[in-house]
């Protein structure tokens, strides 16, 4: 640490080890993590380069980190290595309206970019949970979600160009300003979603588009969830477009009621929680009504005002929090094609029974990605053992559904074993040779997405 | 050949010189190709995977083929290279309407992927101006674009996953069915656009969406090509969202209407050719028309109907043709951002005066992508060279305007000198490590992109 601290600036880094303690994992439950012997938090893309460079000149282990939001461990330190904090880089470099786009530094936190983007009268869509203290960098690394991209699509479709510090200290650009362009191989996309394994993202240039109309909110609740199932399948296949379309099973509304007394019945066995937000908003928002209807719905409220609609979702935004109330959580998140929502949910159930354990799912329908959330106790041995085998059931159940084990938290250390398991061994061996190419030392991240014990520690070529 | 032919099967090889000259290049102009020595034409993925291994252990050199339809030279036989064709592998496998997915193998015309999502009621959007012709995997693996991405997106926005056989013989499956899906690096997006230099494409899952609207079309000549690029600009800007958004500049207004009489006055400095397909495509498509006479258009056509629309984009269907009148055409492909696609125009009148050549301009102004087209005389070598000249300029001024040197065509043989500039050293030997890790003996499309001398042959891990 002397060595890299004279290298890269005193004031860059922090061994101080309460402080380091603070930045040793990140919000995910039951997942790996070690100790960390410093802290490096710079201010410059120049600085991250230094980092890197010391770093991979002395072996030592790297972890880029940004808000430490993360949900499956991708930023837990392992033992002796550095946290790589970007969040003092954390400034809006430009945001040209006419060209739509913005260029920020990764620890700009998300709903600071969307607060830019509306401030030009321009919309940055990605919306995920943790938007109000994630950051862009972390998101990008994650490739992250939330409930616009039915709509609007996740991150990385709004990502144009990246500036990357890779592994050996090296400063990348990828991509372009354009909108479009094939000039070379998109690593643009290879960055994307790598989880902090190939390369430090130190700038980003990001899609804006027009801000969208004023959105019409619809909640509709069913006495069976085949109903909503069939409902989600309807409104997508009749090309409706809604800005938002989550569920929340029986065991979520009874959670959220018991918290906020919403006076939702025993008999709601799934809530959709629906927006539309086109230049046909409300047109569409009644014929998705009249769908939810037709497959079944006992009752439908809508709202055409931002302030109505926010109290109509706020069974939403109550799930987890509802939830938590139960006991400790462990928060999956599986994918599923869109006629297999159901499924899925039903399969949760089985597995809750099979566990003695309550299990509620909420999330986001429209793209068959779900939230199952198990509640245990983790002062409980048998408790914490029965939730992992009830969340390696859940994730067992999405791939053999055709999904996939991650739909937009990651893979982090949660579920090393779990991509094995979806990619193959082949697939498996092209990661580990990307990996290979382009952090031949393995200094960046290595005990996360994959087992990286297998890449032999060659010469920097 | 004897041996390759021996491990594929006789019917899978061809060496006869006349039907493997016609293999030999795709439709691009002044590009480098040799002679390749056999054509492989395989009917399934494991004929595919024989080839490769077999090509792999001899070391011959494998350039993949579509329909050829490619305009940079991507395609090109190198002399003692077999091309492996993938027209036999043309079936459409599934079309699942519920879960708007579907899986074709790669020598699947992209205008009949189109028709049968149609009639399972879906949209395939990608339209490159060859959909008649060319394939869903030469489409992926140049990442084409078309008239109607300034709305949907590009050929790679569909591709949820790939099958792919590496340079060595294995089969490896990329993505997932789901909407969402964040496992692992995408390796789907690595495939998408790589030219045929990282794999062979040998399935693809492709995602559908609702079919469009009907199209509302619109017209609308200004005597000033700035007034044109304003309101392109307010366009976008206002958020309208058009379908297509084509401009063509006043060479080839003048091409077209020498060609078919279209009573296009000599006063006609830019012609714009607008559809709108959403749900309020009415409406969008009079503020459209509204937007261009506030920005100086002197004439504007609007049609709700199918056959007058056609009718009304008859120019832009004739651009090409027209101009190849006026002598042999080298077509160029650049992309800038929005702001600067007048600028680019105007600098390429500059370019065509200082060459002392005919250059018409037309393409997809709302997303930047304009198609140069210089008119030479292939026979007279100093035209030839004068259109090269200015084919260079070209790129070099959009390259300087903030663009990109391909925008949807791809690098190919044609523009490996100008995908280095735009990269830089960095990203170039990014590029480079990457096709060591996945073709270590330099077996696949070596000529292309970008010059792979620099990669050692070395043994295969």
């Amino acid at each position: 640490m002397i060595e890299l601290a004279r290298v890269v600036g005193d004031d860059v880094v922090t061994t101080d080890p309460d402080i380091v303690a603070a930045y040793a994992h990140d919000q995910s439950r039951l997942t790996e993590r070690g100790t960390p012997v410093a802290v490096l938090a710079p201010r410059t893309t120049a600085q991250v380069a230094a980092c890197m460079t010391a770093a991979h000149r002395l072996g030592v282990t790297v972890i880029a980190r940004g808000a430490g939001s993360g949900l499956s461990g991708a930023a837990n330190a392992v033992d002796g290595s550095v946290i790589l904090s970007l969040h003092r880089m954390n400034r809006i470099v430009s945001l040209a309206p006419a060209n739509r786009v913005a260029v920020v530094q990764p620890g700009v936190v998300t709903g600071d970019l969307r607060a830019a983007a509306a401030a030009a009268r321009l919309f940055y869509p990605p919306d995920p949970g943790s938007m109000d203290f994630s950051t862009v960098g972390g998101n990008i690394a994650t490739n992250a979600g939330g409930m616009c991209c039915v709509k609007y699509g996740v991150t990385g479709d709004f990502v144009l160009a990246l500036e990357v510090v890779l592994a050996d200290g090296r400063i990348v650009r990828t991509g372009r300003r354009t909108i479009k362009g094939v000039a070379g191989y998109d690593l643009t996309r290879l960055f994307v979603g790598s989880e902090g394994t190939l390369g430090i993202i130190t700038e980003a240039t990001m899609r804006l588009v027009s801000p969208p109309h004023p959105a019409h909110t619809l909640v509709a609740s069913f006495p069976q969830l085949a109903g909503a199932g069939r409902a989600v399948s309807g409104i997508v296949g009749a090309g409706l477009t809604p800005s938002m379309l989550e569920i929340l099973d029986h065991t979520t509304v009874r959670a959220v009621d018991a918290l906020a007394r919403m006076g939702l019945g025993n008999d709601v066995h799934a809530l959709l929680l629906i927006q539309s937000d086109g230049p046909d908003a409300a047109q569409s928002i009644t014929r998705i009504e009249q769908l939810c209807l037709d497959h079944g719905a006992s009752e439908t409220a809508i709202s055409d005002s931002a302030d109505e609609g926010a109290l109509l979702l706020e069974a939403r935004r109550l799930a987890l929090p509802a939830l938590e109330r139960l006991g400790n959580w462990l928060l999956d998140d599986v994918c599923v094609p869109l006629t297999k929502v159901t499924t899925l949910i039903e399969s949760i159930e089985l597995i809750a029974a099979r566990h003695s354990l309550t299990i509620g799912v909420f999330g986001h329908a429209g793209d068959g990605n779900l939230h199952p959330t198990i509640i245990y106790d983790e002062h409980d041995a048998t408790s914490r053992d029965s939730a992992f085998a009830a969340f390696n059931d859940i994730t067992r159940c999405a791939l053999d559904l055709g999904g996939t084990v991650t739909g937009e938290h990651g893979v982090g250390r949660l579920k090393k074993q779990w991509l094995a398991a979806e990619l193959g061994a082949t697939a498996l061996d092209v990661h580990l040779s990307v990996k290979r190419a382009l952090d031949p030392r393995n200094v960046l991240n290595p005990s996360a997405v994959f087992d990286t014990a297998r890449i032999p520690a060659t010469e920097s070529s």
